[in-house]
């Protein structure tokens, strides 16, 4: 498929570390229930699921926040549970309760019955997806692909839904984990073959959401999590249709493994807002790019406060190659939008004058 | 108020940074809903405020954990939400749903009105069970008092219960910090006067529990969180009845700021399990102790495993004085009660080991 020519590569550029005009920024769920647009949109589709599933209302969400703001790139809409939900194990939303599983994974039996979906089938209404946001983009911005780590999809599938404490996920990660690196490996190689497909749809850029990868120790982080995050790396398409593919990890609650998430060979890491830029900068040189990593409840603030604490961030940062701005976290849904409107423009002019 | 002599003082010392013959243990919410026993005297009491008030019924489920298990510390049973309450702000607990306020703080009016409560009439509750628990304990191991930190307490009373996304403290820290350090400042002198009168009342240790401490940035958590503990750090009296009183700063997620937690003065830092311990005594050397560090969901692992992941943590932290062992956050609720006896006696048996 041959798509338009890209006219605004900051964000390409920046995560492999060359100069840019200025500063890239998008946010985390920018297409999301703060915008009222979004929420006409959903209430038509039906539910979340049916908005995910329908490749035209994908596209629509995921075009909504590059008409009211500057931002430098678009990220799929889609949900991370995909994977798990192409599986077989039966995603659904209840309501106000997030996501669940019909059928979580509990034994070494349940493991072993599932298998790699293929991406082409099961999951071929999110590529669909990639291609038609990637034409309605006309080369505006770049296209962002993600999913879910392995480590973040096995606790929900394990758990039957989000988790506090991790109880199923973390006995059998103590007791039995060999059944959890099968469930791992598997996932591994489903995430593999769902990015390639992305990437082969249009993708420009992936990322790997590993949300739930903090409330691992050090060496179980390592074991269960960063080790399946390096396979990807390794496993990616980094290069298509003449150009070099990104890819970004990002581990909330990850910045004490800073230096490990940027030996796996990823170009970019992605932070929340627990450490200060300048001394992730300091600890990572120039071994891969950053992306952050501003607390989201800074949009809670007023426009003033907002700039302020931009442009904190692009001076901790410093006039050098390699800084992709987001939010440490996505935006909360009860933000104004017009509060990420005077940040998405504060990025761009301090970004500007840094570089002078 | 003359107390029997303490016969156990391994907690003591170990949090002095003194020799110990073995490595002493407790457990974060020892006295609570895992035991089948506190959960009778829970029914018999009423609600969860009614059993922290009532000092008998207090005192009965803080003796609990010690009849089963060779613990070398009680710790007072008692809801780190009794400052809030005591100020008039109508603690209440929601059937699942955690504390509640009735009348939350959401403006500089609101805080303005509250004061600090006097420890000798709305907490009298709290030291009256203090030194029947004191008088209880007959010496057979100290007692530790506590308070939640002033950061972790402001996030209840302005969000009005539990957060996730701490959209109100959040924009009133950014928005409005003086009214936020007004806040914090009436809570540091109200910590400093309950801690005070928990030790003239018996407590032999205390403890200030920062849990949500980890959502901040490096500068806000300083600002907001860490130099209101050194107030209290400050504050506290270190000295009663010729005895030396150990105080202990925790904050969860705060593995990154452990440098700056170890300078405030305290005598301990609490780890959670996201640093490996060794880790944490090198980059803090000699100047605290270091208590923790076990995954709570250790828990739900065979007593084999239990026992392999007690000695992995004694043996990182090695034969030196100043180890306290415990769990990196509160004993979860569906644990196997005897799962917590094969830990205790598992660190005992370790501890002896590695001092040989």
């Amino acid at each position: 498929m041959a798509f338009p020519t890209l006219k605004n590569d900051r964000l390409i550029k920046a995560l492999l570390r060359q100069p840019t005009d200025t500063t890239p920024v998008w946010i985390m769920r920018q297409a999301g229930r703060y915008l009222p647009e979004y929420r006409a949109t959903r209430k038509q589709a039906g539910s979340f699921l049916d908005l995910c599933k329908n490749k035209e209302l994908a596209c629509e969400v995921t075009m909504q926040p590059l008409r009211r703001f500057a931002l430098d790139a678009a990220i799929l809409f889609s949900d991370i549970l995909t994977i798990p939900d192409a599986m077989g194990l039966g995603l659904y939303f209840a309501d106000g309760e997030g996501p669940k599983f019909e059928r979580p994974l509990r034994s070494a039996s349940d493991i072993a019955r599932i298998g790699v979906p293929d991406p082409s089938e099961e999951l071929r209404y999110v590529t669909d997806a990639v291609s038609l946001i990637r034409q309605e983009l006309d080369g505006k911005v770049p296209l962002i692909g993600f999913s879910g780590s392995p480590w973040t999809l096995s606790t929900y599938m394990v758990e039957g839904g989000s988790s506090k404490e991790y109880r199923h996920i973390k006995g059998m990660m103590y007791d039995d984990p060999a059944s959890l690196h099968q469930l791992l490996d598997k996932l591994a190689q489903s995430v593999i073959a769902y990015l390639n497909a992305q990437i082969e749809a249009g993708a420009q850029a992936v990322m790997v959401f590993d949300t739930w990868g903090g409330v691992l120790t050090p060496q179980t982080y390592r074991e269960f999590s960063l080790d399946y995050m390096q396979t990807i790396v390794e496993g990616l398409k980094r290069e298509h249709d003449g150009q070099t593919i990104p890819v970004t990890l990002f581990t909330k609650g990850g910045a004490q493994w800073l230096e490990a998430i940027a030996d796996t060979g990823c170009n970019a890491a992605g932070l929340d807002w627990t450490i200060d830029i300048d001394e992730a900068r300091s600890r990572i040189g120039d071994r891969v790019a950053l992306q952050g990593n501003l607390d989201p409840c800074v949009l809670y603030a007023s426009p003033e406060k907002i700039r302020d604490k931009a442009k904190e961030i692009i001076t901790r940062f410093g006039n050098h190659p390699g800084h992709v701005f987001n939010l440490g976290h996505g935006i909360h849904q009860t933000v104004n939008p017009d509060h990420l409107g005077v940040l998405v423009d504060a990025v761009h002019e301090f970004g500007l004058e840094i570089r002078k």
